[in-house]
């Protein structure tokens, strides 16, 4: 692997899912916890970087009222809205302070979905830099890390989904795209193993 | 639910998954039969088309030596040019005789990957016929119904995933997708609760 | 046509644009005063959102240092950069007060490029909110408005083009898209022969 | 520029277009004849290919009675349908054969629409080959050349835009699409410039 050619996507490593007393994070601690995902992350993101590896972060941050969503949301943006979470400007939306920030990551705004390429530029910056492969982590293990790792995959990326630094809302939940949906898609691995090759 | 405003997106019915001596129906075969998922499709398609739902096919088809895909394919690609699957004139991929066709449905042809909208001009046609609603089904549950469920969902549309309707290559892989997944981003449902709705 | 399903989309009516002052005024000065473009702009918008259509407005903006574009930019985008234009929390970035606002109007962020959808969720929008027709309009005509016009047609949706609300940098640009190119993909008419009609 | 890393996509070099009986030939005919196209794209294609560059061929196809087009086709796509051009299996929607093809080369299915991007796997494959730069030639400058070159552009490619290798249905469009628009979104470029680089 080449490190220059690549990039490290964080899902949504925000206070309403990382922190305690965000809208969402009482769904996720425990898999937070059993993972150790939020240390793993810290290691991850330190060491790629000193690696040569770009990093960037995808935050999801809708305008107060949801206006940007369908009128009648239903599945995964209904659970967004119902807990009011996500919304621009507040702490919630901001990214936890317990992972190392730098000046050379690059800070994708726009996300307003599942799939980290759908509603922003990632896919115009990883091409712009010569990325060929992603490393994608964060949260939801199921949802929007494995939207953005099945996106990847059809764009034609070497994809790697680092499974100790991802958390969904239960361990079933998250051993399920472990075992059966990201292998179809990725290079599933921890992430001492990914780094160890970068 | 307005049946002129739905759409039926049938994904790789296909001999290679659907019949006897298809390159990965043995991989499919047990799971097929379970949820009986070929006359519940049968049903399905006469059913909505004669409400005047929109029937759409999406075949997956490759050239001879796989050139449309990558030289060092990986995941669930890997599998296919493994299996020498899906290529283009073969019988394995044809859609089966087992399922009713008509002069009005729509074939939807280059799908190369997973999602069906990402290779196709399949958003095109369901804006320009006016369509609100998808239901999908097919093979398989969690990989290529399942990113075309994703993909619907991102893409504005109520989605329907017909439980009853799909296979996977096991039972563990596609009872997670019916439980944790795919409710994130659709109604999940038998066909007849969806038909009785139409 | 059906104003609630109809949408006017308007493309960076910001001051850097719009405006004395702004970046880029100079370059389209004579062009908006040809046309008379943000005064037609502003009827438009009074009356198409009277008469039931929602209006969207899709504003362009950088992060300073301009990181989320290519280190090497060439064509349109080195012209941002070298102009020091669309700068998130400047002036100059900021919509322009000569038009009227609503609060039911969307605003949509994330706009990084020239075609209004291909770095926002404005597909998502227009499809959950049922549209099925566009109006575009803004800056410029051959460039951001022309990008966004193509891909609204490839996406299925009955476009109009209003060549009375856009301007260019030069009458040539402005006269060739509307004489050769949008008539390709569009209903290029002035603003009242469409709103005659809503 | 590294060979290896360049793509040249030729757009719609179909007998419908580059031949005589070819159902909108007469459309393009002088525009060909004025840039010598078809004898340029030769040259072209050989030189880029002994280089080691990739040649990706692009035709447009559709079904007979076009069902994958909607109901009501306005702009460019009423023109293909009145014209009955570019139907699969007939001899105009066949390659012509005036240029050199090699088993080397690929071929992409699927497109049904205007950018060569929109409705097949060209960006899958482009990404998965490792490819940098495209240049881009074919049929017609200010439509389906012009809104390849765009999305090309918007997805972070270095992009090349072939002037002497296009054509378009009046010399003014032709012209137009070079003088003003392509510049904004490709290097501009008669295609020895280019080769002299590679």
């Amino acid at each position: 692997m080449d490190a220059r050619r690549t990039a490290i996507v964080l899902i949504e490593y925000q206070n309403d899912f990382t922190t305690e007393g965000g809208a969402m994070h009482g769904a996720v601690a425990a898999s937070m916890a059993r993972q150790n995902m939020l240390s793993n992350s810290a290691e991850l993101i330190r060491r790629a970087r000193a690696a040569g590896a770009q990093i960037l972060w995808t935050p999801i941050r809708f305008a107060e009222g949801y206006r940007e969503i369908t009128r009648e949301p239903y599945g995964v943006l209904k659970g967004i809205v119902d807990a009011k979470a996500f919304r621009a400007g507040t702490w919630g939306a901001e990214i936890t302070e317990a992972l190392p920030r730098s000046e050379s990551d690059i800070m994708i705004e726009g996300k307003r979905g599942l799939d980290a390429f759908a509603s922003t530029n990632l896919d115009f910056i990883l091409r712009s830099l010569g990325i060929e492969t992603v490393a994608v982590c964060g949260f939801l293990t199921n949802c929007c890390v494995e939207s953005t790792v099945r996106s990847a995959y059809e764009r034609g990326f070497t994809v790697h989904a680092l499974s100790d630094c991802c958390a969904a809302t239960s361990h079933e939940a998250h051993d399920g795209a472990v075992a059966y949906d990201l292998p179809l898609f990725a290079h599933v691995e921890p992430h001492r193993a990914f780094l160890d090759r970068l």
